[in-house]
């Protein structure tokens, strides 16, 4: 399972080095993971509807690369990893326009209840949708 | 009433032309108002705890100079109507190490049943707390 | 002259009162007019490495109905003024999927000299582009 | 050397989940980091009239609890490491309200020059500056 989402860099994401800001990477990564959980029928508020949400555990970003107004951002995705209660993703993001990688990293979820905020089992019904990505 | 929040710049509230985006002045606003409503008992929290939101209707602010990292922000407040169900702030923006005004504008909110999404008289608890400000 | 652009409000955008920040609306309006201008090869960072700058003097927007993440905003641009110095632009706001306008607003700009930070007149690279939308 | 910086949690910065978006804790790290350097005269934009930038080159977060609007987050920050060319930051953040660690990570800057955007060896004034924290 591979998937790749691409959007320009807005000017509101850059900063007064004329870059990128470093937080935003996280947000291009968010992104791109609704947009593949949107295509599987997984969409965050479909999933909290269930009574669901999946908050972020752990967050790593490598920065290569500075990410400029104008470039055209491309972020790659796959789970690299399906536990009892968490999913790790991995993400590569280019600038597509220049065919050069700019970053890499990874973000790890849970599954919690939404109403204890506690870790549970990821549920069959999101399980099944992941299956059909592998 | 008149209420001041002082507080410096953010690097990431600044864009690739070396300023503050226009958005964050804004930002800026919400940030004096919520100390403003905590200093009198009312934060957000509080008033949605009583099963009332206060979402923006109106907002408008004129830019007259940009502001810079570096910059120490002054949001200047003052609530210039209370109506049965809306409140308007008018707000000044400084840049208070330069003494210079850089922006002014207004935010009006309504009052609404956060379970409706529907408009509602004011509640007597924060008319009351308003009041104590006149 | 009439200028549409479509994408998902993302999770980032929405507060704890579960709909999209009211800052955020002019975030959107930024994001279509960086479209419009990128169309008719008059993006931000063209126009700066021209020494030109747009920074905005004034912004307001009405604000109708809220939006939830899920929803695909639609903004609607038209320049309704061109000045010597100035733009303005007039937007309305849809939530897509429901058929709903959900804001209207404007946006004035101003050209200035980037090394100066003074007005300076539209320049002609940018009025002949602009003129063919009209 | 070990420093600290509070503030309360911004209403912007929460979520539909009513919680503070994973992306604004390395805000908040960056927030305390510029409050550090402008106590010991480094502020960014004085680095930056040196010909000197300082971008981040790697970012991790480990997130233990949820932040809610409300809560006052305290950024707690050491220099864990001191390179030729880069800088190692440990930070915490704690819900201060509830005496709660909420998170915790690192991030990692080099330094560069600006017009060539390659890393350089830290300068001296840097350097000298940094060394008083010890």
């Amino acid at each position: 399972m591979h998937f790749e989402h691409i959007f320009p860099v807005e000017w509101v994401d850059t900063d007064a080095l004329g870059i990128v800001h470093f937080s935003n990477y996280f947000r291009y990564f968010e992104k791109a993971e609704c947009e593949l959980l949107r295509k599987i029928g997984l969409s965050y508020d479909y999933i909290n509807s269930q009574g669901i949400a999946i908050p972020r555990v752990e967050a790593f970003c490598k920065y290569l690369k500075p990410l400029r107004f104008g470039d055209l951002v491309k972020v790659s995705l796959n789970i690299s990893e399906i536990g009892n209660k968490h999913l790790k993703y991995n993400f590569e993001i280019f600038a597509e326009n220049r065919k050069e990688k700019v970053a890499e990293g990874y973000v790890v979820i849970v599954t919690i209840d939404m109403k204890t905020f506690k870790a549970v089992n990821i549920p069959p019904f999101i399980i099944e949708k992941l299956q059909k990505l592998a």
